[in-house]
């Protein structure tokens, strides 16, 4: 990720500490919230973490015991090719119980109570089978975080962001677990469904005037009619996409007001895989990717938040507040800079609410810099950072400017849903997670082929056959060291970024109940 | 439409005269811009017109020769059934030349010269053959819009959207004819793509800090770089997508503007097919459709624009201008009307960040009425409207209040691109578009098969199969009258809408040049 913040943000890149492991040091007197580490369930010494941070030899790293994750996931990770000394990707994995708190179906939320956690990450020591208790429920969960400008964020996000799950997933547990169907409200009696005569004038006023617009008949004869209190019918599935979007906006602010006591450095994108009754929920938001791989084809569960990918929305902002362009950036886009000599000329661009292009008259304050400008991995929101979803990035601001960046930034994921109840999944049925130092180099479809033929060369009861295909999928992403660089298949440049990836099989997901 | 436009807005729904086909009649004392009609090209007399409003007997319309449109595109509409006087949808279809203008090389846009127009929609008479003039273009434009509220935005739509996209190509035609790089900038001399030393020196301060920001060695040495002037590749698609997306906004402008001298009533989605240069280019703005059925494959070529699926949009920007409510909407979703009993227990909610669920807590705030509300066809903006792209509707407010609706509304169409020559097309490979009386009682499926099975008993060299083949079309999706209302298969209700839609064959494309 760190070719993604460029240099005119180095004053941000405090997690960079020349050949040190010892966390981020940004010129902050503040403490640090977690020091730099890398991923739990990698079991590592100290001595190890400093030997993984090796930029000419570039190790890979893979799980030493195959039974440290659920599902015999596999891992595998390496550092990059010395843009920071630090690996800032970070990973998590855990199997997590969230129990009933205490009061729930009478009281609003208070502060959770805390949840029992396993000594292994795959679950073992829980001591419950899988959502047996009528209390509690049981989830898995991977994730990924990929860290700029520091790994700060990155590290924090790791250990907290599924206790944030955990916490909302508590608040609709008993929803979840005893409801066919979702109430609409919960905490207290069956409301009643029509309009009570003692209701507040004004409301009573526009509601009754809206009746008549919802479609019923207008006349003030006619009793209220039931269908104007319709219900929307919300499925199970949505409140765990709600649980999960709100936990990655809670993260986020828990960064925001932990920057005020700690040193929490940079931001990071987040990429998690929840697997609950059933189904997997893929929430992403960043550049990394999830591909599940079924029956060797791929199905795409997440799809890259980029100054490209999301031009229209940052252009509609830019231009709905146009104080956070600060007087130096235009909504607009160009195809390349404007220069003050082009004005009165006529030159392509784009607005917010355009796909096409057309030609404009540049005037004077065409000459400010496009809010979102270069193409591909080269493109930026305002010329600093080149992903555009994420935790964390609070204090980012244009270079030699008061500008922030947050605001043009979103932490909300993108949720997909995939039943995995609804297929039956072989051995070399697995979903793909990676950081984009994987996917930069890598397409699906090259993912596809490397997996899918280095498992079919496995002994398919062979637990440890994810950790060596992980292994082999990050060898191939990175090459190996030549003259000039690190190279893989046809002489094409291997990735210099982070790389991280889960190869996680989907026929255990179909074996749990 | 009309059922998505409810009688909560009746004040608005002028374009209702009682078996009248005069036009419209909104209490206004301004003039008509034009009056009521139906397509050019069925070529009705003033009795047909007035015989076609018929909503017991629902006549379905066709042409009367086959030679009338281009391509021996098939065409047939019907009215709808007793909801408003007036037959609300309108057509268009036509051949247009694109005429250089003087000067275009050398000075800014002009008001535009006259393009000379075929007498016949086909483009007899147009006396050139298709492009063979170095100096302009010729277009195949086909174009549905379906009214609510009034005719009046429909039919100006119909006589004038096609102006504005000549308007637009006019701009670009010489770089669409003579560039097989599109330029960025035009009408000057070749731009130098080095920094000038006499540039405005705020401007240079941030360029410079840009640069460097960009990717570029900061140090104050090195000579600005060649690769900071990168500059994006344009495709022409591009620029002929730029140039409809900019005439949907003129053509809104223009009735916005002329509603102060004309009585212009209603608003109207928008559904435009255009052919150039051996590509089909599909705009749409509403809930018309369009469909490719290529092999007895569907391909669908636009995506419906409603509350449903624009909430996002809808919810951002109340939340993002709240004044923008009035104080009677909330921007959050509810699965039902919130009541004031309810005030302190927890609902489930959406925000725009959101396609999942979650509960909060009720606040007094959120007994507002939600801006987005109801499902499938009864979802409406503000309880008023269910479709969210479109032109017109400049005055429409919430019912009993000063609320506009029209910031919430977009007249920017989502345009399509589909390459012809790409594909050996065979006579029963065809373009549907039709309103959304076709589509709300016939799916994608139903259109295909129906279509398919009628073009494969017809003689595929009789140039009137997708005229028979249109009016059947529209037969299915009314249905016939039985005791109980208008009836297709298996019982189902047909549609009570106006019904419009076209059959145009794909092949014709591939002969052109």
């Amino acid at each position: 990720m760190l070719t993604r913040v460029k240099s005119a943000v180095a004053n941000f890149m405090g997690g960079v500490v020349a050949g040190g492991a010892e966390g981020d040091y940004s010129g902050s007197e503040l403490p640090l919230k977690f020091p730099y580490t890398r991923p739990e369930f990698l079991g590592l010494t100290q001595d190890e973490i400093e030997c993984s941070a090796d930029h000419i030899g570039r190790p890979i790293l893979i799980l030493k015991e195959t039974e440290r994750l659920p599902w015999a996931t596999g891992y595998a990770e390496v550092i990059n090719a010395g843009k920071s000394s630090l690996n800032e990707d970070q990973a998590c994995c855990e199997v997590v119980v969230v129990r009933k708190r205490p009061g729930d179906s009478t009281t609003p939320i208070k502060t959770p109570t805390a949840k029992r956690r396993s000594s292994l990450p795959n679950g073992e020591g829980l001591g419950l089978k899988e959502n047996s208790d009528s209390e509690s429920l049981v989830f898995h969960y991977w994730a990924l975080f990929d860290g700029h400008a520091g790994s700060g964020a990155a590290v924090a996000a790791s250990k907290l962001l599924q206790h944030h799950i955990v916490e909302h997933l508590q608040s609709v547990l008993e929803v979840l677990r005893n409801h066919a169907v979702l109430p609409p409200t919960i905490f207290g009696e069956e409301s009643n469904h029509h309009m009570t005569p003692g209701i507040h004038r004004a409301t009573l006023t526009r509601a009754a005037s809206l009746r008549g617009a919802a479609g019923a008949p207008s006349s003030p004869c006619t009793p209220p009619p039931q269908r104007f209190f319709t219900e929307k019918k919300i499925q199970h599935d949505s409140l765990v996409m709600g649980a999960m979007e709100n936990a990655f906006k809670e993260m986020d602010a828990q960064i925001e007001r932990e920057k005020q006591v700690y040193n929490i450095t940079g931001g990071c994108t987040a990429l998690c895989v929840v697997y609950l009754l059933g189904k997997l929920y893929v929430g992403n938001a960043g550049d990394s990717r999830a591909i599940i791989i079924r029956d060797g084809k791929v199905i795409p569960m997440s799809t890259e938040f980029t100054p490209e990918s999301e031009r229209q929305r940052l252009q509609f902002l830019g231009f709905m507040q146009p104080h956070l362009l600060g007087g130096e950036f235009t909504h607009l886009e160009f195809p390349r800079r404007v220069q003050r000599k082009e004005v009165g000329k006529r030159m392509l661009y784009r607005d917010f609410t355009m796909n096409g292009w057309a030609y404009k008259t540049i005037e004077d304050e065409d000459l400010r810099f496009p809010l979102v400008y270069g193409e591909g991995k080269k493109a930026r929101v305002m010329a600093t950072i080149g992903v555009t979803r994420g935790l964390g990035d609070h204090d980012l601001k244009v270079h030699d400017s008061n500008i922030y960046i947050k605001p043009f930034l979103s932490c909300c994921p993108e949720v997909t849903v995939y039943n995995l109840n609804q297929y039956e999944h072989g051995a070399d049925d697995v979903l793909v997670m990676g950081t984009d130092g994987l996917w930069d180099v890598l397409s699906n479809k090259e993912v596809n082929e490397s997996v899918s033929t280095f498992l079919a060369n496995c002994d398919p009861d062979d637990l440890y056959r994810y950790t060596m295909a992980a292994q082999d999928l990050v060898m191939r992403a990175r090459g190996v060291l030549k003259d000039r660089g690190w190279r893989i298949t046809n002489e094409r440049l291997g990735s210099g970024d982070d790389i991280s990836c889960y190869i996680i099989p989907l026929m255990y997901g179909n074996r749990q109940p």
